[in-house]
């Protein structure tokens, strides 16, 4: 019986190759196929190192949305990091157990990725270990990237400066104090950095990244086994759409935790820690 | 710093509160504010009993859409219930720890949740102590429910004959054999069944069970701080809007999928033990 990936690589095989045909509107000849053949081969199979970073508390759908497309992708190795191999406890309580740990962690990575949460995520951006884990993954990663508050373990690590970033709605008055441009979009590209706005942004930041990993028919395809298809029964997602009441109360509670993230940002700025 | 449950909450509280007022365009009488306020703690704590079945192969997708918003409810005590309280692999390889067995798992349910998967949720669907438990737990609980093709176990169970029942686009044609009526659209309510599409219509499927079990405010509540504002970045979630090669092309490699779920549904029928 064929397994999910399996789906995936006849898809991304049978679909670039079918376009091959389409694109040019002629029968493509014998050896150009064959070495197209293995162009795709390359783009099916592909070789990603991706560390997806966990931490005590940490928002378990910023991390499943992203891991089930990335993992989707054949040939991509993913890693779940943390400080020990011991099992995880996310913001809500679930025990995720780790795949390696923040010594042991590949050095060189294509992705390097950071979930958020709430106070576990101050936790982890003020946590030296976590710190220099970051900056130096984020040093040679080549997409360096987060969904939600997970922008504020980036920006603790000095990964942020001048960059257009977006996080959760409720913590993008802290950007600037890690040196981020703050920026209101589901999903922010400047240069290598891929951020994604709050929790569920996650499926739309991922499947930007499988498009840019491997192309669009490899997304469409990963988008359709998934049926991301959103139907949100209610128009309440953004602080622009949600009831106005609802925003502000919010925006009220949550003050807290964005004014610990700004001063977290300055203090490590004054420090000369970022 | 106030917690995620925290906001939700004082949201609950807030908004109802205000909605009181403002729908009746008056002050209202103290008295009946404070009887309001009663039935509004009522609404907002809430105690609902929510068993989600994992087991070996399950997509943690399915799983932890759902979670995030049923597990915010204030109140809900949200179990992961599997045969023994060893961590459970995902069909992409996640190892999730239970929080309890099905031996163990609270006899009267708010909600019985099961999610997908392929080959894992053929073998759950086959596992006797698994039907046995999803048969009597769905006995009395108060909403049988699943995402995806967790509608397969909940159907081998007998669960769904003569239920109006959807699951993932490539398992529909399978729900009949288990003498369900399969509908296409992203959430089915039947009675007390609720059955959601593949994998991330499990968003939408936990934000109307959230409305149901408490109000529409408080489902906006859970949207907005899982700022649920989804931005697809292509349009191939559904086999209608996919282009027509890609839809065709995984529907002819799930093809024995849909054909040993469909077997399943006929054994059990044929053995009377569905």
């Amino acid at each position: 019986m064929a397994t999910r990936r399996n789906f995936l690589v006849a898809t991304a095989t049978s679909l670039t190759g079918a376009a091959l045909s389409q694109v040019r509107g002629q029968e493509v000849p014998k050896e150009e196929e064959d070495r197209s053949a293995d162009d795709l081969h390359r783009v099916m199979m592909g070789n990603e190192t991706i560390a997806m970073l966990i931490y005590d508390r940490f928002t378990a759908l910023d991390l499943f949305g992203p891991h089930h497309f990335l993992r989707s992708m054949m040939g991509a190795k993913v890693h779940l990091v943390a400080k020990t191999l011991e099992p995880v406890k996310s913001d809500l309580g679930v025990l995720v157990t780790p795949t390696t740990t923040l010594a042991d962690c590949p050095k060189d990575l294509t992705i390097l990725f950071v979930p958020g949460g709430t106070e576990g995520t101050l936790a982890a951006a003020k946590d030296e270990e976590i710190r220099r884990f970051i900056a130096d993954r984020g040093s040679r990663a080549k997409w360096v990237t987060s969904v939600c508050t997970g922008a504020i373990v980036l920006g603790a690590a000095g990964l942020l400066m001048g960059y257009n970033v977006t996080t959760h709605w409720l913590a993008m008055g802290a950007l600037q104090s890690f040196g981020a441009n703050p920026v209101k979009e589901r999903v922010v590209i400047d240069r290598n950095r891929i951020t994604g706005a709050g929790v569920t942004a996650g499926l739309d930041f991922a499947l930007t990244l499988v498009s840019k990993l491997r192309n669009d028919a490899y997304a469409q395809g990963v988008q359709l086994m998934s049926e991301y298809d959103p139907r949100p029964p209610f128009h309440a997602g953004s602080p622009d759409s949600a009831p106005k009441g609802l925003t502000e109360m919010l925006r009220h509670m949550q003050g807290p935790f964005e004014n610990a993230a700004k001063a977290l940002g300055k203090d490590l700025a004054k420090d000369g820690m970022r």
